[in-house]
């Protein structure tokens, strides 16, 4: 008897919780950090104040439910869109073009105003820096692989940290008006000379090896 | 008789923009835009608000003065040190060494402030445009100078550009925690194959073209 009744309730808790994130990523983009408290986000979430601090006890803790969020979606979407890549070398400039990419939309702006305000507020920091820390290393970590790379290869790793940083380079030079002429330029003659200082890649992803297995059996 | 009482008068109103300036540097690095107006920054000056309202009626006045103060340090500090490297190939490492460290300290988190205040800042904005526009053509120019390269050559212009973009987003990773390692690292790999990369060098800027005729000209 109990479980039907729970469940939608479990069911709206999340709801819930997933409009007060959205509304904070949105908050912050518009806003800044200064703009985003729980009393705000929670009105333009069309949320109680009570039930957002049920959720949220502080904005740091918003805050960090959101960077979470945004981290996430972030690797899903590349993920998504890693299946739909041809295999082998032709690979190298998608991927290119999806990682320099990254940080060009909304989310990377909600990200800086958060980086740049904890660059002058302690608590911020502290809560920030390892949380930067691990979703540098899961896009680090999703880029060798989709790049089809060994890290135990000399130089490897400095190349993929430096297509990271240069994509957040990117983002900042999308931030106050509209570089995506010259963001595809650049692409183009990255992927190039990654492709050039690459070694060979290493075996591919389960799923794309599978993919190309299958490629290559039919006529 | 009015040229010897004119000339300290103007001195002394150099030294108080200076000190305006030098202030608004380091109070948007402390407090960002939000606590940087020129009240604020008048009385880190040690300057009377009437004085300085003199030199700069609107905080976007004092800012723009401070992102062209950075702008025009960079630059001397750039030149200045350029002017101890090597010439030919050896010259490559320092030389990228020198533009991937470009944004590393204090100036970059002031600009940092600037830019993404900016981005939820209509006036800031309109300001800042095209003032970061003529900035970054200057870094754009000066690059390729110490590269040596010539920009007619196809791919040249978005190597140097992605150089300065990772520069940037170096910047943005030495923000909250010291990334002086890491980044060491990745100038050494970037050194490497922007050097395998870029064409031969063109001529020397004549400065350097000047010593190094000296240095074979001597036994």
């Amino acid at each position: 008897m109990t479980t039907p009744a729970r469940e939608p309730q479990q069911e709206r808790s999340r709801t819930t919780r997933r409009r007060l994130i959205e509304a904070a990523v949105e908050c912050l983009g518009d806003l800044g950090w200064s703009g985003t408290t729980v009393a705000v986000v929670a009105q333009r979430a069309g949320v109680s104040r009570g039930a957002a601090q049920h959720h949220f006890r502080t904005r740091e803790d918003l805050v960090t439910a959101a960077v979470e969020y945004l981290s996430e979606v972030q690797v899903s979407l590349l993920r998504d869109y890693a299946d739909t890549l041809p295999a082998g070398e032709s690979r190298i400039e998608p991927v290119v073009d999806m990682l320099l990419n990254l940080y060009a939309g909304p989310m990377f702006r909600a990200a800086l105003h958060l980086w740049v305000a904890a660059s002058t507020d302690e608590a911020l920091k502290s809560v920030l820096v390892p949380l930067e820390a691990r979703v540098g290393r899961e896009a680090h970590r999703l880029a060798v692989e989709l790049l089809g790379v060994r890290e135990s290869h000399p130089g490897v790793r400095e190349l993929v940290q430096a297509t990271l940083d240069l994509a957040r380079g990117l983002g900042l030079a999308n931030l106050l008006t509209d570089d995506t002429r010259r963001r595809r330029n650049i692409v183009r003659q990255w992927a190039r000379v990654l492709g050039d200082a690459l070694p060979e890649p290493g075996p591919m992803p389960a799923r794309l090896a599978g993919a190309e297995a299958t490629r290559q059996a039919s006529p």
